[in-house]
């Protein structure tokens, strides 16, 4: 605490950084482009994981590990999925370290323990994964297997930002098998629409469902389903994946099974998932230049408790009636902390929780005692109002879905707000340099129009859309024939 | 399925290994050393995670994550537990791969992404997170830091086995940051009761608690509190340790804090963990030669229901008698499994759920339906009896309870009796090689002494007990004076 964050206005970049580190939520480590997760942020993604970890249950999938490390030979066995991520793999190459011969208090890797091949730290896992598949799969019987893992995943990114992009980033990844690609093509859009109500209505952020270009298309899939959300700096984020594999890994892995007609077929793949990366699209939608915001559902605390008292006694009176608010409220599942410390003033508690986006702040000083009230804040409108004792189990309640409510009506209006159609390539470039957001536009379809708009705005498909009016146009870069707008935008 | 088990008797490591496959817990990888965790065994590991969380989280601790990496010169900074760890070490050198120029189907590592430091895959968190937790210490009022992580580790082991010893293994650490050395040896002592009462209570797996001699401490650490199990072909398992680090790693990364009263002090830490190697000792504790048992608190599936019928009709009539009864046993948060499956024989699911240890299956055929019986039976003493159907509720809940204490209390009779007090080497050897289990000897304190025990027999001390009575008497080796008996025995 102490100084305030560079405003969103001044530098959107820099307050998101000094957000992240002042509200406990992570921080740069000493191995590059790692972070630390620190146990607040770890909070909120626990909640995330509890509640995708029940979706994906409630749908069949069950949880399983597999191995960290990918030798080199089965992570070149998809080509495509290798080359998409040979540029950024961390490669173990010894399994041991010796004493210095030249200076005994420091370690060097023993060159007699060089491995024989070398293990890839999972970038994704389909390659070890389907390897695994192969001994589980003999007839239709075995399908579909339905898997998801929670894991580490590691991908040597150049520029890395806290929770947007770092080196080793924790995630869910399923993967599933299939006896047609009728039902694994269902999967694939099942779970990019329990990626979407997730990310709508648990943690409030609006997103857009579509269908990637072949250009930001998962290397090794055939379709990849997905959800992308605005920022409030005009720039979107892809929230969630969910990937058609068809037969790619089946067929690189040698994966067969023999059909209920008695054939013997390659077998249909997904692979979807999340990251911690949704942590900072959280942070992202809906915090101020306060600091953080939190949807009640995703808030480590919901509500707190501050006294507001001079001296032992106004504090112990002060303390009586909080005890029994936390019990009251806690009773109703409403998560609540009463900061009585003495170490630090109301002031900075205000300015702290502030910060940490608690959603409700209760503060209880010596004239709410006379009139049976306490002074109740918001932190998704900062307003404040004085309610009596005996509503406050209610008024909380109430708050929980309004406040949710609130946050995600907010980002879906300034979302919808910056969705702005263009017609020509002249508009595009003003719109996406003067407004930002998305530019829904018409595209002919290739990959050298996309990647021509690329070079000259920096701003990628993000999505094909896949609900919504679909009428024919002209591409706006190149005037060919374009089935229906697409959306672009820069992105994260 | 199909085939039996090796018995227990025939051979008992291989019994092991047949039955973590066959259970469908696990599997060998494609990666030496690494496994498989299957969703069956995943779900096990799953029920114990939630436990321990509650546990620990009830206890004031925190969970965060810090990296998977560890740069050499961190890793190093605290000489023993360096050496202690040096051995079994993966190392990163590189960050990309490239295409091969002789094969372009290929990849090589490239050798232009050569780190300029080594990363060591962690094979436990001290380093890194003292090197963070330096960051966040100044004062005695940001102490005490009591956080726990999940995460995986890498030890890079040259025999392995399924659980028991796996090169990568799952794990919680414990690192915690104290002002006094009384309130970080309180905390290592609370977190190995903590260990006792969840393997104990929950897993059904008597335990010893005791401290480490000098030899078999965790590397860097000042004192190891430790759980010890006994299995049944008479080996000792470490169920989990908590260590008292003193000031070690507060020295190495120079992490001191200012006292109430003023003085720049070293801080005082505590590291505790245990890992998925409890599940290797869930099975050698309670499983037969018909598969794996499960206490119930560890049961992904605590009763199965398996109709017995002829015809869709009769299947029919069952079922509602099933469906009924799952309804009201999960309404006692019971969790059951109706297996009406018709792919699969009656006699093929009874040896399936026995094999997978599912503490009772109640079966459902065409007499039961006249009776208004169901025939229930137990996983854990194999016994059978006819159970009315307005019973089930109320006996399957007592069951519950039942089979958890008789699983204690069999595994608890089993441990002392295999407790045996020598007076002399002697007795000492016979004792290990015809009985096996625990060896309750006196021991004269020194690591000599120990090694040549070891050396000599291959048992090792597995611990100090801290409970009991303490009296004196002579090495059973040297024949020094020792102040209390030890416990030898040989150890996975
Ligand atoms: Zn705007
Ligand atoms: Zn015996």
């Amino acid at each position: 605490m102490g100084k305030k964050l560079t405003t969103r206005k001044e530098d959107y970049s820099k307050w998101y950084n000094e957000l992240v580190v002042s509200a406990n939520l992570a921080e740069n480590s000493a191995v590059r482009g790692c972070m630390v997760i620190k146990p607040y942020g770890y909070a909120i993604w626990e909640k995330m994981q509890a509640e995708l970890d029940r979706m994906f249950k409630e749908t069949g999938h069950e949880n399983a590990y597999f191995p960290l490390f990918v030798p080199k030979s089965l992570f070149e066995a998809e080509e495509k999925n290798a080359e998409g991520f040979a540029k950024e793999c961390a490669v173990v190459t010894h399994y041991r370290l010796k004493t210095d011969p030249e200076n005994p208090s420091k370690l060097i890797v023993d060159p007699e323990a060089k491995l024989e091949e070398e293990l890839i730290v999972r970038p994704t896992s389909e390659a070890i994964i389907w390897n695994t598949y192969k001994g589980w799969i003999q007839s239709y019987r075995d399908l579909p297997i339905l898997i998801n893992q929670w894991a580490n995943v590691v991908r040597w990114e150049m520029r890395t930002r806290l929770f947007l992009r770092t080196a080793e980033f924790l995630w869910q990844e399923g993967h599933t098998a299939h006896a047609s690609k009728t039902e694994a093509i269902a999967e694939a859009e099942q779970m990019n629409n329990i990626y979407a109500q997730f990310v709508e209505n648990f943690m409030g952020i609006p997103v857009i469902k579509g269908t990637k270009s072949e250009n930001e298309r998962f290397a090794g899939a055939v379709e990849t389903y997905c959800i992308e959300a605005l920022m409030q700096d005009g720039k979107a984020l892809q929230a969630g994946t969910s990937h058609f594999l068809g037969q790619n890994f089946a067929k690189a892995f040698d994966v067969k099974f023999a059909s209920k007609e008695g054939n013997l077929e390659h077998v249909w793949a997904t692979s979807w998932g999340v990251s911690t990366r949704l942590v900072g699209a959280l942070i992202m939608t809906h915090s101020d230049d306060q600091g953080l915001v939190l949807p009640p559902n995703l808030a480590p605390i919901q509500v707190v408790i501050v006294p507001i008292y001079k001296g032992e006694e106004q504090l112990a009176q002060i303390s009586e009636v909080a005890n029994d608010l936390v019990n009251k409220l806690r009773n109703v599942g409403v998560s609540v902390k009463y900061d009585d410390r003495d170490t630090q003033k109301p002031g900075w508690k205000f300015a702290q929780y502030e910060l940490q986006g608690v959603p409700v702040r209760i503060a209880i000083g010596p004239k709410d005692l006379e009139k049976g009230s306490v002074e109740l804040a918001r932190r998704d409108t900062l307003s404040k109002e004085i309610v009596p004792q005996g509503e406050i189990v209610e008024k909380v309640k109430g708050l929980m879905t309004e406040i949710q409510e609130n946050l995600y009506n907010r980002a879906l209006k300034y979302r919808d707000e910056h969705i702005t159609e263009v017609n020509s390539f002249e508009e595009f470039k003003e719109v996406l340099n003067t407004k930002g957001g998305f530019i829904s536009a018409h595209w002919d379809g290739t990959s050298e129009t996309e990647l021509k708009i690329k070079e000259k705005t920096k701003a990628t498909i993000r999505l094909i859309p896949i609900e919504g009016k679909k009428e024919a146009g002209n591409c706006v870069y190149s005037g060919n024939a374009s089935p229906q707008r697409v959306l672009f935008a820069k992105a994260y």
